[in-house]
């Protein structure tokens, strides 16, 4: 067992093991995005790293089917840092607050050797989603096209550069497609660390497998930072579903089928 | 101004400027505890750098009049630490949680050079305690003894060592009182930057200045991380206000009053 996944283990709360932690009909998710963890300095504006930050927390809280409504910043932050680099740092959590709709309640700064940025993000819904829920013959679909994020980041390793819309820079959530869609959802998470990872996790949630009724590549599989929406649901809602994508115009794969047994991810875990 | 400050400033929700957030009745507070800005690794095991870390953010929330609920944790773990030590680290959050009734809902763990901790706290209050509400000639109080965390650390800073119960490694909340006093209380915050630097904020959260009825050295006024309340009160409740400190056996100062004009922190920022 990794690090995280140990002091993860450590804490039994029933609501942990979800993308957030449902309290009546608030949720609560947290993220912390970490220079040399997450991204490299050079790879990214602080601009694009205090808007990523933002997105990969938005993107729990959509998982479970809540709005998020409120945030909390902390930011560990240099001591080399400028006031105008605090500025873009500070202009790009807000304008992506308000493009979310989201009220940011407060936080703190702290100075480190990296920045580091912990955000917790407090969303609101009647109706949570959450990992558990799959049951056996349930298909698994995902939104978006995935692979992209990892191709991005071998590009930037080797010293390339990405275009600012390139997923790795820019996740685009897909919140549209999602709230219109929880309804008949019976279990769902993000795709944060790879579409194996996180289907591992998905099914091992509900004690169940998976079988895979299209090929994937193993760029496909073992792309994290995806922040496409991974879930199931009862076949007989195959069709409304798909209504809803096109109505919202979101590339929808199915592609297997949650099976009895276990279903292990292919991929090696990657950190750089 | 400093970084801190500064980024700080830039965050403009009329919700920002107290100790904790208010959202309806819960109240969100977030605070970084952070190697070599906090404690350093050497002063502390870190089951006090975990406990404390989980004070100093029960403290916000208990300066507001609100009763912690729910907490997340973000840790950032230096990659050499062994099982044994994040053992121990957890094993600490989860007792300081256990011993205030706080349930732990989530978190995130990440790793990076040095032992950085972020916690997010949700607490409930139906009256919260604001740092706006002091009025000219309200009387200003403190809880407890000052002046001995800075003693403290300045002793760990010459190469000394701490008891365990010295204030520096272990805070005292004074939540029995306060719970209490609140209904009296005009306005509060609680001492993390010294009886200085926060009696500064209070009076400019007030638009007001401050006369002091005692004495008080330099020690008592800059020493940080007291983790006592500070707060101001209608003088016809001190009655009341002394009879909740004998039965709560809380030492409570009485030190000054609020006039016009402005008071200014005569402490140098100090940073280690």
């Amino acid at each position: 067992m990794n690090k995280e996944a140990f002091v993860i283990s450590q804490f039994t709360s029933p609501r942990i093991g979800d993308d957030g932690a449902v309290v009546g009909e608030w949720v609560y998710s947290k993220d912390i995005f970490a220079q040399n963890v997450h991204f490299k300095r050079e790879w990214m504006s602080l601009a694009q790293i205090a808007k990523k930050s933002m997105l990969v927390n938005l993107s729990d809280a959509i998982a479970m089917n809540a709005v998020p409504k409120y945030a909390l910043i902390g930011v560990t932050i240099p001591r080399s840092y400028t006031h105008a680099e605090l500025k873009e740092l500070t202009g790009a959590f807000l304008a992506t607050c308000k493009a979310w709709g989201v009220e940011l309640i407060g936080g703190d700064t702290t100075s480190g050797e990296r920045l580091t940025i912990s955000i917790t993000i407090i969303s609101h819904t009647k109706n949570p989603v959450f990992r558990k829920g799959m049951k056996e013959g349930h298909v698994l679909a995902y939104t978006g096209r995935i692979g992209e994020s990892l191709k991005g980041l071998k590009t930037l390793m080797r010293g390339g550069s990405l275009g600012a819309d390139s997923r790795f820079m820019k996740p685009v959530l897909k919140a549209a497609f999602f709230y219109k869609a929880a309804p008949y959802v019976s279990a769902a998470m993000d795709i944060s660390d790879g579409l194996g990872k996180d289907l591992s996790r998905l099914c091992a949630a509900n004690n169940l497998g998976a079988r895979f009724t299209c090929k994937h590549t193993k760029a496909q599989l073992c792309s994290g930072e995806e922040y496409e929406m991974l879930f199931s649901f009862d076949p007989r809602y195959e069709r409304i579903l798909r209504r809803i994508a096109e109505q919202t115009k979101t590339p929808l794969t199915l592609f297997g089928k949650a099976v009895r047994g276990r279903f292990r991810c292919p991929c090696k875990e990657h950190h750089f």
